[in-house]
């Protein structure tokens, strides 16, 4: 960040009056510009015994299976953004069943929110995001090539929740002690 | 938004090539200023059979009750914030339990998250942002007297779940109709 977005003067980093952190604060008109983590939104759609992953056209990990997944939107609902991804990277029409998995990455802030979806039909494709959709068994899971580490543990979670069919919601801090003090 | 906050060039509101949604962008450097929701984080803060609140010192909502929250900063895991917003708030020393209530609030773009904390002592006294620090037994909770929505629901959550002693991860979408329509 170089320039104020409200006047279009130069921004200071400092930490302002009753704070602790520094910030970019204007040096004209002292606007302090917050910056804060995002959320990403996304589904585990579900199908009988077969959830639906996308492979990724877009980087990073461009060919590896994802489940779909995005930034929330201003305006957006947590569970409404979920949909919405589902709809855009895999053309595919799903409702809510719960809130399922959460990870805080705090080295790329970054919040995931996973909720368990049930795919209502079988009218799913490619979106612009994606190579290709398809529906896999826990057998034909793809482990070695899905995109993230949240993909693996989610898919890990449901697999083994689905023995007892009760599935609490997690939350889980991924550090990466090695990245944060580079 | 007016201005480019990487070169500083005015910006005008397009859809961009692939989006389907109004962004800020540069009119000279063509940088795309997204914007998204923010994450409050907070804890329920317990000790024996009472709960910890904070009276608020800023606006909104000042001279009400509330749960220690604030916004999740960069860097930061969700819950990690929650606790520094207890140490803030409360001068209080607390552990996390569990993740708790969250709550979707997309008229104002926010994501509230509360944990489940065990407060581990009475050094607590009021912060910066509060004017006063106090345990409550369920009985005396100022029911009327709470600060926001988020608030009464988390605490009615926790005391009917007391009865059963399990507290499940419960997610709520709180869409007010009314400011979305005006």
């Amino acid at each position: 960040m170089n320039y104020c977005s409200q006047c279009g003067a130069a921004v200071i980093e400092k930490i302002p009056t009753g704070d602790n952190r520094l910030r970019f604060v204007c040096a004209t008109c002292e606007h302090i510009h917050y910056q804060n983590p995002r959320i990403i939104a996304g589904c585990l759609p579900i199908y009988g015994d077969r959830v639906l992953l996308c492979k990724r056209a877009i980087e990073p990990r461009v060919g590896r299976w994802t489940l779909p997944a995005g930034f929330l939107e201003n305006g957006e609902a947590t569970s409404a953004g979920a949909l919405r991804e589902t709809r855009e990277e895999a053309n595919a029409n799903a409702t809510i069943i719960d809130l399922y998995t959460l990870f805080s990455l705090p080295h790329i802030s970054q919040v995931y929110m996973f909720f368990r979806a049930e795919l209502l039909d079988l009218n799913f494709s490619a979106g612009e995001e994606s190579l290709d959709v398809q529906l896999f068994t826990e057998a034909e899971i793809p482990w070695d090539e899905l995109a993230f580490p949240v993909i693996n543990k989610t898919l890990e979670h449901y697999f083994a929740d689905r023995q007892t069919d009760l599935y609490p919601v997690r939350y889980t801090d991924l550090e990466f002690p090695a990245r944060k003090i580079s």
